[in-house]
């Protein structure tokens, strides 16, 4: 069934003699299907087709382009048990994790195209024409947001559903107007291209411009940059590690003749504070779900609370005891690929021999399995302080307890602590009383900030806000999960004195599309 | 009375050895008054004050933060003539000109001081928990705009009050909640000093903390670059030069650990659509409200229209003739400082003798008497889409017609087209009809549209973008101008499950700011 083409638009292509090959981590072994390697002349056609496809699509309706999301939405469904079948294969997660995050994926489809029917989010402005104002009089102004052009989607192996070929940065891209060309990520290969195909025959069927989504297979080096290099791309949307990321945005700025917007959400440790008084009440249930949230996917989670932040006092040890047990008793799972695997344990072991670094515990290691083990190291507040190498990130089931001797020493930490996607505080409300100080410290460098829960599981509605200050993401500006994802790819855009005829919907004097405006200053439907 | 300080928070402060000299192009000589140049030490100061004034500006309620900019805006009134002639001796503005930007600068520190009043600028969005819900429950998340910490502002020499010292940038990055450091314009120092001083002022008198604006005299490569590169600096605002503004965007990309915004406002060249209709109906009027916009305030705006795009036909020769004829009728004008006017009269001649161009009228060469004379050139289509030399700004009243053969080749003349803020189009009803496919490609190079009128003139509103793609500016995401300037200086922050009292007001449930919100997806005040 798989045939290991690329999509040009709506053909399939595979004009080239490199190929990559499928693996999995569960059965250790390479797949049968191999898949052919983007050429760069199919990835110029790809772009170019996007150019085209571009002056069509962003006249669409939101209508058409709802519809379009939903199709895709319930063709993915439409696979079945194959498209599960085969992620499970390709990442080793778990039926059940997959089944969610078809659901999710299926989710933020529809919240897009929700948010098209209600339109709202193209925050339409109109300062109507004031002919008698003096000394001058003011013209007809009214702005609202407009596509940026193509977008290249960088997917990520961790989710390979929500944030990889159908995810979220080409479900708002797409919504927002712009045409999609997906690099595929090479570790899930198969994966890709069912989810590929499904949005190819989702433009057909919905009469869309041929070019409005192409798929890439290769590698991010060459394949990548060259997508990133080209002219006819408008922004990039990337999730994966801080060395690709980087890469990608340097060279969007650097290595073009016009810089484009680089959304790339990188790498974040989630710190947790876990205040004093929780702990004596309630340090078993912290252990257990904090437990719970560092193993969870074998901790392969943007989220993943990779720094516990404590006060050295007289019921740290029994936590600590209690929280080495939980994560003893997690069983170690499959990991991504190899890749993720090896370097699980590598960066681990390279955090365990930093200066000042305990193991507290560490699971067998299972990479002969492609399994990740549990760890817990600690080390004290000023050798964290001192020590950056410690905040990189170690993608996997394994947490760093910051031990602080009081709460002047755990600002300090904070204080030193880089940009990250979450931050997480377990305190009853005395604790929220007393450290007020750590708590606003933490909000600087985070995108959102949790209230005795736990980072991982990140909600898709209106108010999420999946970023953060570098080097979570390359713009702390936005957010890559929730409604809001869409207004990365646009962007605002004034008509002055426009006769009413030629103006987009969203903007002529009757509102037809009944949509939320501020007029003259003032909020109106 | 000028004094030649920095202000570093409320301290005038002067420490270094080397001065900066204030020029008078009116008087064509050196003025008495002598600038100290910020020490190294000194630019770190401003910063140190500023990082610990956000932690508590940021928190100020709108309330007091609209006062801090109604006072800023009285204050500038207060300075009466003292500034409207120091001004005028430093700029070689005409009163006239400087008394409607001091109203435009105080009415932008009023509207963002509305704005914050208003207070549905932070775009809050609440999505209630859903405990009940299956297969999990939904946190209770609420996120809206938080200010980004320490702005460095760099200010325009052609705007010495709206885009400089007190201008939009300063009175939107204050208004977002943050610290402002600007780094004084060396074209109108003495002008600078009475701003800053009376932001100073301002701020004592409102119980600001100090550190909430300091003022930096010196030279971009060295004081400027420092402040670029300081880890205290969240953002930057930039009008001025393509270079120097490239040299910020870099740095602060590239030479920094953690990159930062730079909102840079650089080069624009405004083309004009001037459709044959409209040409064969009224070439007189167009010709002169053109050279009116060509050649008001010297040609030194950023919208000033530099490529007027003409089918030749048989009414063109006529038009041509018409609109040399009001240029040459336009008296020179004082240009802003030395540089800008022999780098005016260096450019349009490099331009001219560009392959294929034509000078049509060119004034006496007054670079002597510091003015600048308008000048019109030509080229056929063919050779401008050639040649990207022909798209660098002349910063001075000087124009260049594009003479397409027809519809087609006009079109392919706009797909070559930079980025720009504007673009024009004259054309009666049945033009804007014919000549939709050029007006849809000049869509794409702008960020505001403007249908029979003049690019020059930028009304301070809601509705307003003054931004477009790159060159124009480094963020076509953004707008400099107007209320929406505010959102540049912000970033989204989400929280999940905190507890009422220890949500900004802006979030709580009873809603007490009476502020637009968007509550499980639906706006509600």
């Amino acid at each position: 069934m798989l045939k290991g083409y690329n999509l040009i638009g709506f053909k399939e292509s595979a004009k080239g003699d490199k190929h990559l090959t499928a693996y999995s981590p569960v059965q250790q072994e390479y797949l049968p299907e191999t898949f052919c390697i983007a050429t760069s002349n199919e990835v110029n056609d790809a772009v170019a087709l996007a150019v085209t496809a571009f002056e069509e699509y962003r006249h669409c309706t939101a209508e058409q382009k709802a519809v379009f999301l939903e199709t895709i939405a319930t063709e993915i469904v439409a696979l079945g048990d194959d498209l599960i079948n085969r992620a499970m294969q390709e990442t080793g997660l778990p039926e059940a994790r997959l089944l969610g995050e078809r659901g999710r994926t299926t989710g933020q489809l529809k919240l897009f195209a929700d948010q098209l029917r209600e339109g709202s989010w193209v925050e339409a402005v109109i300062d109507e024409a004031l002919p008698e104002r003096k000394p001058l009089p003011r013209a007809d102004l009214r702005k609202m947001l407009v596509p940026l052009g193509p977008v290249v989607v960088f997917g990520a192996s961790n989710f390979p559903f929500a944030f990889s070929t159908a995810g979220g940065d080409t479900a708002s891209a797409l919504a927002a107007g712009n045409p999609v060309i997906v690099k595929a990520h090479e570790s899930h290969l198969g994966t890709n291209e069912m989810m590929a195909t499904v949005i190819k025959n989702a433009a057909i069927k919905c009469n869309m411009p041929e070019g409005v989504f192409s798929f890439l297979i290769g590698e991010g080096p060459i394949t990548g940059m060259q997508l990133v290099k080209h002219p006819g791309i408008k922004a990039i949307g990337f999730t994966g590690s801080f060395k690709a990321g980087m890469a990608i945005y340097k060279a969007a700025i650097n290595e073009r003749e016009v810089p484009i917007p680089v959304y790339a959400e990188m790498s974040s440790i989630n710190p947790v504070l876990i205040l004093p008084q929780q702990i004596k009440a309630a340090s078993g249930a912290l252990a257990a779900q904090l437990a719970g949230s560092i193993t969870l996917g074998v901790g392969q989670f943007c989220t993943n609370p990779g720094l516990i932040f404590l006060i050295n006092d007289e019921n740290t040890e029994a936590f600590i005891t209690e929280l080495k047990e939980k994560l003893a008793a997690a069983p170690a799972g499959i990991m991504l690929n190899k890749n993720i695997c090896n370097n699980y344990y590598q960066t681990k072991n390279k955090a365990a021999n930093e200066n000042g670094v305990t193991v507290l515990y560490e699971g067998e290691n299972v990479s002969i399995a492609a399994k990740g083990s549990a760890a817990l190291l600690k080390v004290i507040a000023a050798d964290f302080i001192k020590n950056p190498q410690l905040q990189n990130e170690i993608f996997g089931p394994a947490s760093l307890i910051i031990l602080c001797a009081d709460q002047l020493e755990m600002l300090k930490a904070l204080q030193s602590l880089h940009g990250q996607l979450t931050g997480t505080v377990m305190g009853n409300s005395d604790d929220l009383n007393n450290f007020q100080n750590c708590i606003i410290e933490l909000s600087l460098k985070v995108g959102r900030l949790i209230y005795n829960a736990v980072p991982t599981g990140v909600e898709v509605c209106h108010a999420m806000v999946h970023g953060g200050p570098f080097p979570a993401t390359t713009d702390a500006r936005s957010t890559s999960v929730g409604a809001d994802a869409i207004k990365r790819f646009a962007r605002p855009f004034c008509w002055q004195d426009c006769p009413q005829g030629l103006l987009p919907l969203a903007l002529k004097d009757d509102n037809p599309l009944k949509i939320m405006r501020k007029i003259n200053g003032e909020f109106r439907r």
